[in-house]
């Protein structure tokens, strides 16, 4: 999970929300990603997604049956549809996600007994270091907004008078 | 949806399940795709994640929100919750899945209330071709399947005389 940070890490120096995801086989690591959606423009750019993709170019295989997926924040209904299409048996994850988070805490995609794959899921591993850095991006996205809004109505002011 | 089953037809002739998708924004078409899994070796490379991929870039946004997806299958986990995060409003579907249909057959990713985002479903759209397609397509499949195995037989059956 710590490495999952580090990409995390990445994603927050792009201004990005930080999201970071690392995929293990055999205790190395062979895909990894975090969050860039804004900087490419394509909402397919989250971070598991990206270590999805480099997961498979490494290994030449769609499936991904001997890894673990670390990711920093629960997955999205596409990550975790992804996690299972690619047939990743282990997911580790950091914090919760009340607004889009589908390993359990809207609806468990990782784990619906109808579909052809379900993954072992563990939660709340690291959370407080997952949830922190998410915390602090937020945080510090509305103290900017406030400060831009305050220029703009300054700007106006001063261009009023 | 007949350029959909146009996109489809070019899967086919890779030897890959026929699935095809097109996203049509003011009567054009801004990103279309078809199934590659095994081609591009990743279970990123469903039609729908092509053509939501080059929709961004073509209008270079990572949300779609004048669109709409036509697809010859009911899109899966993945692909359900790639069209939610694309901001989506509207998906045409031709054949169900059984599978792994999460426009409603299995689970419904599309119009789950919980999520920040709904899309307008229509299902059914030229559900016969789409469905023929694939018929025709796992038909073939089989037969391929069954002659491989005659032959192995027949081929040992020939080194054992």
């Amino acid at each position: 999970m710590r490495k999952a940070l580090a990409q995390a890490r990445l994603a927050m120096r792009l201004g990005e929300v930080p999201i970071g995801c690392v995929i293990v086989r055999d205790g190395e690591i062979i895909g990894k990603g975090y969050n860039r959606r804004n900087t490419d423009r394509t909402s397919l750019a989250h971070a598991e997604m990206t270590a999805i993709r480099r997961a498979n170019k490494s290994i030449g295989d769609w499936r991904l049956e001997d890894c673990t997926l670390y990711v920093t924040l629960e997955p999205c209904q596409m990550c975790a549809g992804a996690i299972i299409q690619a047939r990743i048996p282990r997911v580790v994850i950091g914090a919760d996600s009340d607004k889009a988070g589908c390993g359990g805490s809207i609806i468990n995609i990782l784990q619906n007994p109808e579909f052809m794959h379900q993954a072992q899921v563990v939660r709340g591993v690291m959370e407080e270091e997952c949830s922190a850095m998410l915390k602090t991006f937020f945080r510090e996205l509305r103290r900017r907004s406030r400060e831009e809004k305050a220029g703009c109505a300054g700007a106006e002011t001063s261009s009023d008078a």
